[in-house]
């Protein structure tokens, strides 16, 4: 195990509908430490990579973007989510639908912010159905700009939205892939990163047997 | 002239409606050295001070805060902002007015990240009413933790909220204070902080004239 998974089963609440509780290290409460681990870690995974941004979303990303980015030594650009839209100047703007609040959120950047000079990180805490992420992708396409990679905190490897992202032919870097979590036991299954290349595209039987709730979005 | 308040003056856009616009480097795309500096500004104003702990609320009180905690070496928790109460767990709620967007929301924080052991310090990037900050304040002492005290990016001098929080007593600590903006000529007025013991508790007359709206939640 990792640093990260290994926080996760000391300090991760397995809950019934398959959610798993970080926040009092990640996305409620954060653990600066950990951040900065997180950081250092993205960077050696991403270090051949000419990113000059990272972009990320509101609200529980920017934390782990900021400390990212100093590793990087890159300024940070956070997507703003709202039901409404209230153009302010010209804006990107994608359509992303949310499971967990059963509604459609616009996810918004400045066009300024984005340009085909940009070569650009995304980082998200949590990677589900993936939504979000197709979003912020959109965005980052629609700018002219390249999308030189995305590092997810933690992946629900038994939702199809790393799949996608990696089938499309994206760097997808997730520093812990939950396969499975039993909310009874409060156990949980990692992927084993190490197989990683001949796994890609592809989740295991059992895994896609589990559950499709998710704390995301 | 601060490093702040010169950025101000090189990067921030004054707007109709006294509205500054710091997104370029502050709450929307994210200057993460700048945000370092000001980390270190608020350790300085701070540093004796025994803070355990940082709170802040989403979103872009969230980078400044995560940051700032790289000096102070302590856990950000941040209060989430809601329309509607989903209470999971026990939560201390305040209620906030947003000028903005003519609302009620509810400021959120999961009791078990506020303690009466905790010594906090509050980070947030603006300060004009001062609502979202007194819905802090009210969760932070509904905890029995202690308000070590405030740091702010950019306070609206001319707006009541720094006046209100001064009075109640709390050290208060904005790194840049905004007396007076033209929208016309892009003219900024900062307060010179130099004077700030004596002025403690009042604005200039000239100042209070200036209207009331603002970007502020």
């Amino acid at each position: 195990m990792n640093f990260l998974e290994e926080r996760i089963v000391k300090d991760g609440v397995v809950k019934e509908g398959n959610v798993l509780k970080v926040d009092s290290f990640l996305n409620h409460q954060m653990d600066i430490k950990l951040l900065d681990q997180m950081g250092a870690e993205f960077k050696r995974r991403f270090a051949d990579k000419p990113i000059n941004k990272i972009l990320t979303i509101e609200a529980s990303g920017i934390g782990i973007a900021c400390v990212a980015a100093q590793h990087f030594n890159v300024p940070v650009v956070f997507a703003k989510k709202s039901q409404s839209i209230n153009l302010d100047g010209d804006m990107y703007v994608a359509e992303v639908e949310s499971f967990t609040h059963k509604c459609i959120n616009h996810v918004i950047v400045a066009q300024k912010f984005l340009t085909p000079a940009d070569h650009v990180l995304i980082i998200d805490d949590f990677l589900a159905n993936g939504c979000a992420l197709q979003g912020l992708i959109q965005i980052v396409q629609s700018s002219g700009a390249t999308v030189e990679g995305i590092g997810i905190a933690i992946e629900k490897g038994f939702q199809s939205g790393g799949r996608i992202i990696r089938n499309l032919g994206f760097q997808l870097e997730s520093l812990a892939i939950v396969d499975g979590m039993n909310a009874e036991t409060g156990e949980i299954w990692f992927r084993d990163q190490s197989k990683m290349k001949k796994e890609t595209g592809e989740t295991s039987e059992g895994a896609e047997t589990v559950g499709r709730s998710s704390t995301l979005d």
